[in-house]
C-alpha cells in the first residue's frame, strides 16, 4: 500500500531509500522517491549516474533488499545521495533515464532490508512514567532506566512493511470479565490490542562481536530512520512478561514504514536531547544535540472516520539511537547490517502526547472518544493505525512517509 | 575442537547430522557421525546411497550449513537415516566410498545451522523454584508458569559451536563491594558469570505466520536436539531484566553441541513428563511420554583439574520441547528452518542436580569446592565449562558428545 498524500516529506532534502516492485519493474529493487515519484538506482547506476561513487558494487541495487548496499561504508551512502542530488538538482526526475521513474501509485513498497534481528527499547522517561502510572499506580522509572537504555529482543520474522494487515492474537491473559481481582487465567483472542509509536533504527555498516561502540561513532553504523509500530496484546503481554520480559505479546507482528530516511537528511534538524541523570559511561556519553526535531503522529481510522490519537517528538525520547545501539554492541554482541532497534514508544509528558493506548485510557480504564462518536479502550476489529512523521514541520521537506496497518480479527482457535 | 572421547555416543542408532570442514574437505559441509569417524553426506549422495530417497535435491548436503536438508519433509529425513543404517549395519564404515569418512580428530566442527532466531524459556519447575529462593527468598513461580512455557527473545548472531571461546562481557550492575544494600550502579567486567545447562530445539520444516501448531504436530517441525550454554551475567541481567527481562546479560555469547540429535535417535527413550496443574488449551495439550530421557551432566574444568558439578534429566523439565514450539507458534509467530528454542536450565529438585551456578552457590552466597583445592561462586577467566548428554544410560549408544567452552577475560574497556 503506498500514499500519494505525503508527497512533500519527500522533496530533494531527503531521498531516503526502499524497495519496490511494479508491473514496469517486477522484481523488488532498490529505489529513492522524490515527490511523488519513484525512482529505480539500477537503472540509474547502469546509465552511468554513480560513475563516480567509488566502492560501489555493480548490480548492488538490483538486489532484492538495500542489505548490501548498507553494508557498505558510510561515505559510499553519502556520495549516492550527492549524486542523486546534482542529478536532480535543475528538472527534477524529468532528465534521468526513460523507464527508471513510476509514480508511487503504480509502485509496491516491500521490507526494505532483510532483518537478522530486531531489539526493542524503552528510551523514553514519559512513556515509562504513563504506563507506570496506568499499570501499577507507580511512576517510579525501572531501576537501569537512567543507566542504559533498557530493552529486550524482538522477533524480526514478523516484522511487515506498512500497509501489511495484523491479526489479532490468540493467548493467555487475566480474564477480566470474571472480576479483576479474581486472577483466573483464559486463553483466546486478546482483549487488549494496543500500537506503540516508535523510531526504528536500521544499521548499515556492521559492527562485529567484541568491538564495542562508543555512542558518538554510532552515526557511522547507522544506515537510517524508519517509523515502526510495536503492535502490543497488553493482557498477554502483562500474564508472560514477569519475569523475562514480552514475548507473544509482541511477537505476532510488528509494521516499518518502508521508506529508510538517513541521517544525513535528518542533519540540518539536529536536537539536543534531554541531560543524564547519573554520569554515564564512555560509551554511553554523546554530544548535547545527539538527536533530531522530529514529529511524530498517530491517527486511528475505522471506515470513514479518522481521530488524531497523540503527536510527539523525537526529542522526548531521554535516550537517543545513538545511545541504543552503543549499549548493545556494550557487552560483546554484534550490529548486523539490517538490524533494527526500536526506541520504544515516543510519548509526550501531556495528554495528547501519549504514544499508545495503555498510556491514553489509562490501560483501559478511560475510553478515548472519537470523532464518529465511538470510543476505544483497545483496538477493534478493523481498526486502522496510521503513524507518519516529519522531520522539523511539515514545510521541510524530510519526513518519514506513513506507517499504517489494519487489525483484522482472529484466526479460529 | 572436536574429542573422540564420545565415541560411545554415536552408534547407529544415533547418527546424528552436524557440518564440518578438513584438509580433505576443505569448503564445510553436511555430515554425521559413527563413533569416531565423520562421514560426508555430499559424497554419499554422489556415490548413489540416496538414490532411493525420494524428493533429496541434488547437492543438498554440499551445503554450509543444514538448513536446505532440514527443511525438507520430515519422511525424507527418515529416509537418508534408514538409508544410512543400511549400509552401515554389516561393515560399518569400511565399504563407504574411499574419501568419504575422516576420523573425528582431522575435522573441525561448524555452526550445525544458520540461526534466524533463537528463543529462550524457562521450562523447569525446579530451577525457577531453586532461582527465586537464590535471589528473592521466594520459590513460587511466576504467574504464568503452569499455564504455558515462558520465554524471551534471546540474540542468535552470537550462537557459536561448541569450542568457541567466550568473553566475560562488560554491562551495568549493581557494585556489590559498596554493600549489598548500597545498590550503586558500576559499569564493568561482570563479576556473576554463570553457565546455563539446556537442550536447544532446532526447527525442521517451517511453520508459518498465524498457522498455530499443537503440541503433538510439533515432532513434524522439530529437525532435533542439541545441548546448550546460555551463558548468562548474573550481575549485569539482574539489573536490567527489570521489566523487559534479560537483554544484554545473555546477548554476549551462548554455545551449542555442534551435532543435531534426531527424534528418530531418541525415540527409544521416550519418557513421561511431569503431569499439567491446570487445565490447558488445546495446542498445549501432549501425550503422556511427551519427553526423552536424556541425562545431562556438566563439568568445570580448570587448568589440569576437572570437577562435576551436576548431573540431570530432561524428564525433569515441566514444559516440553513440543510445548515450546506450539506455544512460540500459537500467536501467530512463525517458526523458521534452524531457529532454536531452548528448554531453560535443566535441574533436579535436589542438591547435586542444579543445571547453573546461581543455584548451586545461592546466587553466590555459598561458594562450591572444586576438586584442585579451590572455590567458585561465579566461574574464573580460564574456567571451561563442560556439558555433556546421553539418552538412556552411557551404554545406549546415542548421546550428544559434548558442549564446552572457555571464559576468556574481558576486553579493555
Amino acid at each position: 500500500m503506498t500514499s500519494p498524500a505525503y508527497s512533500h516529506h519527500f522533496s530533494i532534502n531527503n531521498l531516503p531509500f526502499g524497495v519496490a516492485s511494479s508491473s514496469q519493474h517486477p522484481q523488488p529493487q532498490c529505489v529513492t522517491r522524490l515527490g511523488n515519484t519513484v525512482i529505480f538506482l539500477g537503472d540509474l547506476q547502469r546509465a552511468g549516474l554513480f560513475r563516480e561513487v567509488t566502492s560501489l558494487p555493480r548490480g548492488v541495487f538490483d538486489n532484492r533488499t538495500l542489505n548490501a548496499f548498507a553494508a557498505l561504508d558510510k561515505q559510499v551512502h553519502k556520495h549516492v545521495r550527492q549524486a542523486l542530488q546534482s542529478a536532480l538538482q535543475d528538472s527534477g526526475v524529468k532528465k534521468l533515464p526513460i523507464g527508471s521513474t513510476e509514480p508511487i501509485t503504480a509502485v509496491r513498497m516491500h521490507l526494505p532490508v532483510s532483518i537478522p534481528a530486531f531489539t526493542d527499547f524503552s528510551c523514553s522517561l514519559n512513556h515509562v512514567k504513563n504506563a507506570g502510572r496506568a499499570i501499577l499506580n507507580d511512576d517510579t522509572p525501572p531501576p537501569g532506566f537512567f543507566h542504559f537504555p533498557i530493552g529486550y529482543g524482538g522477533r524480526a520474522s514478523t516484522i511487515v512493511p506498512s500497509g501489511t494487515p495484523i491479526t489479532r492474537p490468540l493467548g493467555h491473559f487475566y480474564d477480566r470479565s470474571a472480576g479483576i481481582e479474581k486472577k483466573t487465567v483464559a486463553y483466546g483472542p486478546s482483549q487488549a490490542m494496543d500500537y506503540e509509536l516508535e523510531i526504528g533504527v536500521v544499521v548499515g555498516t556492521p559492527v562485529p562481536a567484541h568491538r564495542g561502540l562508543d555512542a558518538t561513532d554510532a552515526d557511522e553504523h547507522i544506515f537510517g530512520l524508519v517509523l515502526l509500530n510495536d503492535w502490543s496484546a497488553r493482557d498477554i503481554q502483562g500474564l508472560e512478561m514477569v519475569p523475562l520480559g514480552p514475548l507473544n505479546g509482541k511477537a505476532f507482528g510488528t509494521t516499518i514504514s518502508p521508506w529508510i530516511v538517513t541521517l544525513d537528511a535528518l542533519e540540518p534538524f539536529k536536537a539536543p536531547g534531554p541531560e543524564p541523570h547519573v554520569s554515564l559511561p564512555r560509551h554511553l556519553q554523546d554530544t548535547v544535540d545527539f538527536t533530531y526535531a522530529i514529529s511524530l503522529k498517530v491517527e486511528l481510522e475505522h471506515g470513514a472516520s479518522s481521530t488524531l490519537l497523540s503527536t510527539s517528538g523525537a526529542q522526548d525520547l531521554f535516550w537517543s539511537h545513538r545511545q541504543m545501539c552503543a549499549h548493545l554492541a556494550s557487552t560483546g554482541c554484534d550490529l548486523q547490517t539490517g538490524d533494527i532497534l526500536g526506541t520504544g514508544t515516543v510519548s509526550g509528558p501531556a495528554e495528547g502526547s501519549y504514544g499508545c493506548l495503555l498510556e491514553i485510557t489509562q490501560g483501559g480504564k478511560v475510553p478515548v472518544a472519537l470523532s464518529d462518536g465511538s470510543s476505544r479502550r483497545f483496538l477493534q476489529d478493523g481498526d486502522v493505525v496510521k503513524m507518519s512523521a516529519v522531520a522539523g514541520d511539515e514545510s521541510s521537506g524530510v519526513g518519514f512517509g506513513e506507517c499504517v496497518g489494519e487489525l483484522k480479527p482472529a484466526r479460529a482457535s
